[in-house]
C-alpha cells in the first residue's frame, strides 16, 4: 500500500495540551513513512481545509514538533466554524474531499469537541458515499469534559489542576487577611454549561487542607438567599470563605447571572463578569469585604502548572489516532478508559464516533452535594487523578520556552476557491 | 549578653514569598539560641502586638518553619492597620512597649511594605525615649516594588513572573482563536499607584518570541481614542493582540478608570475591574471580539509559579534581619543590591529607616517607551532578572503541600487589655 498524506486540524477553544495531541499525532505517522506521507494541518482549522490553506508539518524539524508536547494553545491556529448538517449545505463537506483529493489526504484527523467530532463523522459518511477511500478519525479535546464515552477529555485535567491549585493559593490569601480586610475571594471559572471546572475547584480543600469554599454550579438554580446565609455562616465560622463560581449561573429563571444587564455610565450593556455581580450581591447583603478574579484564558492556557496525567493522556490519543488510522479504521476516536481510581489506572479505548457525535455528558447529579454548593467523595475520586502530577515546560530566562512553527505553506492544486459562509 | 526574645509580624497585603522571610528569620534565629530566645509572631500582624495575641513560634517543628518557604500568604496571619502618628496615637506606641516589655522582647522585626518601615522607626524612636532597650528591623515585602534603596522588593519578582508567564500563555491563545474569534485579549493587573507589574507583562514578548501587546500604565492618562488606535492597527497587522492594564489606569481628568461608574440592575454601584471597561471600549469602538481576566489575588499567591530568584531574596532578607539584630543594628533594614544585571548578581545592603520610610519608589519614566504604551529596553534590563529561575513547591495528590501552622498563642502577661481603633 503507497503512503497517502494526512490531514489534522485543530478545532474550537484551544487548551493548553492540544497540541501534545498534535505532538504524538505527528511523531507517531512520521515513524511510519511507509504508511503516511506528509502531515498536512489546516491553517486555523477545518477553515484551513475548505480555503484549501494547509500548512506542511514536514517542513518543521523534529524538535519543534516535539516542542509542541510543552507549548499550550493551538499551533496551527484553530477557529470556531461549525460545518452544517450534510443536507443544509453539502458543498462544504464536497469541498473537503475535494481538497483532500487533490493533496492525496487518506487519513482525516479532527481535533475537538463534540461538534468536531459531529463533523469528522459526516466527512467519513460523504466519502464513502463519493466513493473516495477516507480513514476520519476524531482526536478528543475540550476543557469542557463534556465528550460521552471518554473518561475524561484531554484539557480537562490541566483547567482543573490550576482551578484547584489558583484557588488553594488564593484560599491562604483570604485567610491572612480576614481580620481587618478581605474575607470573601469570588473566583469564576469557565465552564458554561457543565459544572466540570467548578467541580475542580472543590479540589482546593481536602482533609489536609480545609478551606471554607462553596461552588456555584450551573446545575444549580442560584438562590441568593441561601447563598448568602451560606457566606455568613462560614466567614462567622472560619473568618472568611472562599466561592468557585461558574460562568454559566443561571438564576431561579434560567438567566445568566453574568448577563444582569450591567451597563457602563453611557447606558451601554456590559458583558461578561458572573464574579462581579456575585462579588456585588456579598457586599449588598452582607457589608463584607471580598475581592474577586476572573480566569478566562489564563485557566485553559496554563500549561505551566499542567496536569501531568493530563499531558500523557493528550499524547496517548494523539498517537493512538495514528494507530487507528495504521489498523484501518474510520469513523472512530481513541477514549481514555478508566481502570482504577487510585492509585489511578487507565488505558486508551475505542469509541465509534456515533456514540460521540451529538451527545453531551453531563456531571452526573450524584457528583453535587446535598445543599448544591460543593462536591461528593464520588466526584472527588473522579476528579483527583486527573489533577495529578506536575509537567513542567523548560524556561529561558525565567519564561517557558513556547515554540512557534514556521507553518509553511502547501502548493495549492485544486485551482478552485471556496467562499466561507 | 542574656538571650532575649523576638517578635516577628507580617503587614498589609500578603505576597508568594512573606512567609519565605518569616522562614528565613525563624531558622536563623534558631541557629543562635545564644542571642535570640524564641520568635513571636504577631497574631494577624501587629494587631497580635496590641491586642497581646501572639504565637509561639517555637511550637512549630522544624519541619514546617522549613515548609513557610514554599507557602504563600501570611501563615501568622496580617493586617491593614496603620499605626497612627506618634502625636495622633502615642498610646499604641506605647502599648507596643509595653507587650514588649512584658515578654522580654529586644527584637522588633516588621515584614512589610513602606507603612511598616515607618511604623518600625516610630517604635524604635519611642522604645529609646522610654528607655526601653530594643532592636527594631525592616524587612522589606510588597507586590507594588515601590520601596526605596532596595534594588527589588521580595514579592514583586514572583508577580511579575506570574504576570509574564500567563500573559505570554493567553497571548498564544487568542493567537489561535483570531481567525474566527477572540482578537483581543485584556488583563487587568495590580498596581495601583505605580506601573511596576504592568510593566512586568511587557516581558512577556521578547525578541525570540514577539507578542503584539499594549500596556496601560497608572502613569499615563489613559487616552481612548490613541489607544483604540494602536489596538486596531495590532490586530489589521498581527491579526490579534493582547493588553495588560492597571488597576490603577485614570483618565485624562485624574479618576479611576475602574470606577466608571457601572451600574447593576437595581441601579447599586458596580465597583472594580478595569479590564471590563477596556474590554467594552474595544467592543463598542472597534466591533472586535475580546476575552477578558481579572488575575486579583490570583497574581500575588500564585507560589507554584514563584520567580528563583524572589524567593531567594525573600528569604536572605530573613536571614539578614537576624543577622543585622546579632550585630546589634537597630531602625535598619536589609536591601537588595544590584551588582550587575546579566547575569544578575546581587547582595545583601543596609538601609537606614530614615531612608526607607515615606519615600516612594517610582516607576522612572525612562522606563516606560515613548508611546506610553510598552516598556523600554532600560525596564527590560531592569526586570528581566528578577523573574529568573523556577523554584516549585512540592505536590502531593496534584496540589501544592502548603503547612499551616499550630500558631499556639503565648501565655498573656500584661494583664491590660487594649482597645483598638
Amino acid at each position: 500500500m503507497a503512503a497517502r498524506n494526512a490531514f489534522y486540524a485543530q478545532s474550537g477553544g484551544v487548551t493548553a495540551v492540544i497540541n501534545t495531541s498534535a505532538c504524538g499525532l505527528i511523531e507517531a505517522a512520521r515513524a511510519r513513512p511507509d504508511h503516511i506521507g506528509k502531515v498536512y494541518a489546516g491553517r486555523n482549522g477545518i477553515i484551513g481545509a475548505l480555503t484549501e490553506d494547509l500548512i506542511d508539518t514536514s517542513r518543521e524539524s523534529d524538535a519543534d514538533i516535539a516542542a509542541l508536547r510543552h507549548t499550550p494553545a493551538g499551533a496551527f491556529g484553530s477557529c470556531r466554524y461549525k460545518l452544517k448538517s450534510l443536507e443544509e449545505n453539502r458543498a462544504e463537506y464536497e469541498r473537503l474531499i475535494e481538497v483532500f483529493r487533490a493533496h492525496d489526504i487518506g487519513y482525516f484527523f479532527y481535533n475537538g469537541g463534540g461538534d468536531s467530532a459531529d463533523t469528522c463523522l459526516k466527512v467519513s459518511r460523504l466519502s464513502a458515499q463519493l466513493g473516495y477511500p477516507l480513514q476520519a478519525i476524531h482526536v478528543p479535546k475540550t476543557v469542557d469534559n463534556d465528550l460521552p464515552v471518554t473518561d475524561v477529555c484531554p484539557g480537562f485535567g490541566s483547567v482543573a489542576k490550576y482551578v484547584a491549585v489558583s484557588l488553594r493559593e488564593a484560599s491562604f490569601d483570604v485567610a491572612s487577611m480576614a481580620k481587618t480586610s478581605t474575607k470573601v475571594f469570588v473566583l469564576e471559572v469557565m465552564g458554561r454549561h457543565a459544572g466540570w471546572i467548578a467541580a475542580a475547584g472543590g479540589l482546593a480543600a481536602d482533609d489536609d487542607c480545609p478551606i471554607p469554599l462553596l461552588i456555584l454550579f450551573p446545575e444549580v438554580a442560584f438562590a441568593p438567599d441561601r447563598f448568602l446565609a451560606r457566606v455568613d455562616a462560614l466567614v462567622r465560622e472560619h473568618g472568611y470563605c472562599s466561592v468557585v463560581v461558574s460562568e454559566g449561573v443561571r438564576d431561579a429563571g434560567g438567566s445568566f447571572l453574568s448577563d444582569q444587564g450591567l451597563r457602563d455610565a453611557f447606558g451601554h450593556a456590559q458583558l461578561g463578569g458572573v464574579a462581579p455581580v456575585v462579588a456585588n450581591l456579598i457586599r449588598e447583603g452582607l457589608k463584607l469585604k471580598y475581592h474577586w478574579a476572573v480566569a478566562d484564558y489564563l485557566q485553559r492556557a496554563a500549561r505551566h502548572i499542567a496536569s501531568a496525567t493530563d499531558v500523557e493522556q493528550a499524547y496517548a490519543v494523539g498517537r493512538a489516532a495514528v494507530e487507528f488510522a495504521l489498523t484501518g479504521r474510520n469513523s472512530v476516536m481513541p477514549a481514555i478508559v478508566r481502570l482504577a481510581d487510585d492509585p489511578y489506572r487507565w488505558k486508551i479505548g475505542e469509541a465509534a464516533l456515533e456514540e460521540v457525535a451529538n451527545r453531551e455528558k453531563k456531571m452526573p447529579p450524584e457528583y453535587i452535594s446535598a445543599d448544591g454548593f460543593g462536591i461528593t467523595p464520588a466526584c472527588r475520586r473522579y476528579l483527583q487523578p486527573l489533577i495529578q502530577g506536575e509537567d513542567y515546560p523548560p524556561y529561558a530566562r525565567g519564561l517557558p520556552s513556547y515554540v512557534r512553527l514556521r507553518n509553511t505553506p502547501v502548493e495549492k492544486k485544486t485551482g478552485t476557491t471556496f467562499a466561507l459562509k
